[in-house]
């Protein structure tokens, strides 16, 4: 089975605070969407080169966001010009700066983020979605998992995980 | 609280997620000892220059290798001249190349720990430790913890850590 479907399903001990953890960020009550959060997953994971992660991630933002793959292709090219919120735009700044080193984000971009309306919750989970993907991402690839090629696997997936969420492995 | 004590503490909900899983990865049944388990951790913490983890870790190693503080420094300053098993030496390359990019580690690094006579487990344990630490490294680093300076702060921790696991949060 491709990327970390693969991991989570041999691996079963670890695949449960893995599973649940995801669970909690990016399907637990947040006062940001589910959309939303899936787009910084897609970010980061684009950002670290997991095209497992990417794609995965990137269809079910996309499948989230009423099917719009334009906007999640501009996200991951260049979320500053992207046709988002600016309070997203500073929220996903904080994600590429994590995705680098957590030591990149600055006060001003904390200040930022506070600026265009980000609550302290919204900035620790955007945080710790960054931060979560940098793992999944390197396991998934540190491992030599395989990712497909073609576009429906990805799409299928993606409406299993926008509609069922990450507790199924 | 420093580091990720205080984010453990006031986010309870990932808290658990996020101690399961350094729970099962360090503490749980292995055939890598307690050690050289926390030893991985204070590395990727090291390369990632987060001070509060490769403190904690390098202490908490330290502490479960018969109080050996030179050992861990030397694994963090240069592992592969460190007095460590080639087995080891195997992980602890397949961890620097996780902590920089899960797509850095290569066949010939999964093909020279077998040689050493790593184990699959062993081998998915490792990059998974590492993964995890690029995750709990971005998560204190990103939301901008304090590191205390005091070396004995991070010894008391380190013998709780040692002793009772990561379930406490």
């Amino acid at each position: 089975m491709p990327g970390i479907v693969g991991l989570l399903t041999q691996f079963t001990e670890t695949a449960k605070p893995l599973t649940e953890l995801a669970q909690i960020l990016l399907r637990g009550d947040s006062t940001m969407s589910e959309g939303d959060r899936e787009l910084i997953a897609a970010l980061v994971s684009s950002r670290n080169k997991c095209q497992f992660c990417m794609r995965s991630h990137g269809a079910t933002a996309s499948h989230l966001l009423n099917g719009n793959k334009e906007l999640v292709k501009q996200v991951q090219q260049d979320f500053r010009s992207a046709p988002v919120s600016d309070k997203m735009k500073a929220l996903l700044n904080i994600a590429a700066k994590v995705q680098k080193s957590g030591r990149e984000v600055s006060d001003d971009d904390i200040a930022d983020a506070r600026d265009e309306g980000a609550t302290d919750q919204e900035i620790h989970d955007t945080v710790l979605i960054a931060a979560a993907f940098c793992m999944y991402n390197r396991y998934v690839d540190g491992l030599g998992t395989f990712a497909p090629d073609n576009e429906e696997v990805y799409d299928d997936h993606a409406k299993e995980l926008a509609e069922d969420g990450y507790l199924r492995f």
